[in-house]
């Protein structure tokens, strides 16, 4: 008898044959109806018991959490809401899970009770649902660029590279930490570390990427990158995976039509190959927001929302006409925000950005052309010696979700430029070499998976996207 | 006029239209023939220049590794191993490469030298052909995963559980490592470390993609691991990239047919979509097999064997199988072996697993039911309490490629063999709970993905099928 997935099984037409399947136990009703789960599907396939014909002691162990392998009957269901269900023929308990003592009982439980379970929260059909879109969120990633001429970069993790600085990092070591060998500046010995130097987690891989685009062309990374700051908002993670194109003679505009276009594949793509979990999660955030008040509750419901992302072209707006914008609107003039923009060169905060695309352009926002000294090291200087090639892409909800820029290609502005900034030169020599063999014109973008994931799924905190979350004061499991 | 990429030139029917291509420079002969690449094939596009109607200046500036930018018409080449070449029109110098200081000349360069280049090796055509093919392979692993109803799993590169036990770790830390702040007992404070708790880098994600497959049912990571071991050899790396399925209900013969069967559909997707960079390595291989003694070339082209192992049954044979087989074995009796096999339970060398695999059964060989104390704390213990249901997967010329085990879901086996190697339970306490929730027969391998690419191509050395590749005393890039 072959083993069926409860999502095969639902979808099948099997009718009347017999089938094995194995699962854990969502509830058990009136001693006669089990509803199993096996992780395919957020749908449970309906066990019917003949409880007569069951030993009492052996139904006393079908309990919630519990693993079972049924044999039975497929036979079409005659309850509502369900197409099939099996007639149980036999029935094993493979592992019990003792109600007393299983923390995930069939109630609602807070997110924040299940953090403290990450390595059972995925039993429940809320995690099951995010993390079953999350994967196939980060399949649709590899998809979209295997299938337009990308080659995928393993980058690498431990960096021996300081010059990076999109943020703090996390030292890497082998030496003694109570006592490290000091060399005869009375300074730590790194010749006597793992790698004959100090080293850290990477937090990105674009400079290594660029080697890469510069001979293959076209190429992404998709891989986990580090931030040591000491952050706790629900949009901010120690360890993240990221999403890092890079393709060689692409300029800013082109490099904006592709992470666009990205976007909205990979969107629709869920929304093709995810429907009922995304129908799930949309049912879960309407129920959630009806504790709040009206003001604060969703414009959109989740589906509606990932097809209007996919469905319409994001706004493109100039740094300086989004200045324009602030510095007349009312919550700037009534000093609603914390921070009042009053002059061109402002960095634009949270509360900004979220104005512009929540209340002013109500859609996604490509930001583009800011103000050099806001922006990083490598992004191209335009001609007006003030605005860098940088764009960003802010979402509804989310935030800046997108950052990227044209590359400088030149060698002697980005000399100038390391220099002003006081970056060694040295540290940079490989990347240099770009711009003194073969340079172009070449742009790329970097877009955190777990932002996607919380727009894709409608979750409103980053620590509920991603398995085990790596935050201050927490690395459990 | 449209952009195309090379690969889409050569295979198009393009012919008499205007193109335009951009790439960069392989060589220039008699001042008239261009070989241009861009990265997205192995294969360059030939562009024919009329030199008397170019500035001299300009054509100067064709050099090896140099970017152009070239319009012309695409026309049925006249010379032999192109269909198509391009009669240029327009020729512009994107970036130049002075010959006398790039180092990557049309000349042989030995792989030792181009390793020193990292981030300019990816322009030959040999480094090309890796990375591509390793891109390709890397899709074919999440496509293989995905289409056979497993979930992705990112598990944490940072953990805080040291109970892996599967090799020597980095640290990972932001205490100031000069001067650690200790606490009352002199011990280092890491209640001030950022994650309040002393953390490394994974050594494997086996233990919480468990967690995940005790609810999703079957899952698989893919995603970088760490072991800090002083390992300097052509097989061994500091920082790779593991892929590990765990599947809910899998006995250990459905863990050994899982991973044959994962093996040959990305073989044979490599094959299908890697055709001409195969056929580039497979010469390569060739060329270098020339200068070593007959006994030491391959029996077999690079795709041949590929094929042998896609189309051939791995055989397997039991550990104890295999101790009978090499105690009997000539190099054994003669003592050419650096460790002799004289009796049961003794751990199989590299030597003795290359015995089996390159001389004795001249196939893939799967060994399984190793001694328990040769293997981990969670592998299932045989009915014979001296063996585990472990298996790992050996393959000509890279030894292991894949260990595996069925896991042990006995809670009372699984406490009495933790207690015995003195494992700390409170470490582990979510790992338990797993066996006493709804435990179930559960299995899993781990496939170090370096070793597949450096089957998949033929190469010699792990170090050039990763980009940047991290090893005692190297971490440069």
């Amino acid at each position: 008898m072959k083993s069926y997935s409860i999502k095969e099984l639902l979808s099948s037409n099997l009718s009347l044959q017999e089938v094995t399947v194995k699962g854990w136990v969502k509830t058990f009703r009136s001693n006669r109806f089990i509803a199993l789960n096996d992780g395919s599907t957020i749908n449970n396939i309906q066990c019917v018991v003949n409880f007569e014909n069951f030993d009492e002691a052996l139904l006393k162990k079908v309990s919630t959490g519990a693993a079972l392998e049924i044999s039975g009957t497929l036979v079409e269901s005659q309850g509502r809401g369900q197409s099939v269900e099996i007639q149980v023929n036999k029935l094993e308990v493979l592992g019990v899970s003792d109600p007393d003592t299983y923390p995930i009982q069939p109630k609602k439980h807070s997110l924040e009770f299940l953090r403290e379970k990450a390595h059972l929260r995925v039993r429940t059909n809320t995690f099951a649902a995010v993390m079953r879109v999350r994967s196939v969120l980060s399949f649709a990633v590899h998809r979209y660029f295997q299938n337009n001429g990308f080659y995928n970069v393993h980058t690498p993790i431990i960096t021996g590279s300081d010059a990076e600085g999109a943020g703090e990092m996390f030292r890497v070591s082998t030496l003694n930490q109570k006592k490290p060998p000091l060399n005869e500046a009375g300074e730590i010995d790194f010749k006597q570390d793992f790698f004959g130097k100090e080293t850290n987690l990477t937090v990105s891989g674009q400079l290594e990427a660029e080697t890469y685009a510069m001979a293959l062309g076209k190429v992404y990374t998709f891989g986990p990158t580090f931030r040591a700051e000491n952050s706790n908002t629900s949009r901010h993670l120690a360890e993240f995976w990221m999403i890092e194109p890079e393709v060689a003679f692409n300029d800013l505009d082109a490099n904006m039509d592709l992470a666009e276009d990205f976007i909205k594949d990979v969107i629709n793509y869920i929304l093709e190959n995810c429907a009922e979990d995304l129908k799930f999660l949309e049912q879960r955030l309407l129920d959630e927001e009806k504790s709040k008040p009206q003001a604060e509750r969703s414009d959109m419901d989740l589906i509606e929302k990932l097809k209007f992302v996919s469905e319409n072209n994001f706004k493109r707006v100039s740094y300086t006409e989004a200045i324009d914008i602030l510095k007349s609107c009312t919550p700037n003039k009534k000093k609603k925000f914390k921070y009042i923009i009053d002059e061109w060169g402002a960095d634009l905060q949270s509360e900004h950005e979220r104005f512009l695309v929540e209340k002013h352009f109500k859609c996604p926002v490509i930001l583009f052309d800011y103000p050099a000294k806001i922006k990083a090291f490598y992004m191209r200087l335009n001609d007006d010696g003030k605005t860098v090639r940088a764009m960003d892409i802010l979402f509804p909800g989310i935030g800046e979700i997108v950052g990227g820029s044209q590359r400088e290609e030149r060698l002697d502005v980005l000399l100038d430029k390391i220099k002003e900034l006081g970056i060694d030169e040295e540290e940079l020599w490989w990347y240099l070499d770009l711009r003194k063999f073969g340079t172009a014109v070449h742009s790329g973008f970097g877009l955190g998976f777990e932002r996607l994931v919380l727009f894709a799924t409608g979750m409103g905190n980053i620590r509920d996207v991603i398995p085990f979350p790596r935050t201050p004061q927490n690395a459990e499991f």
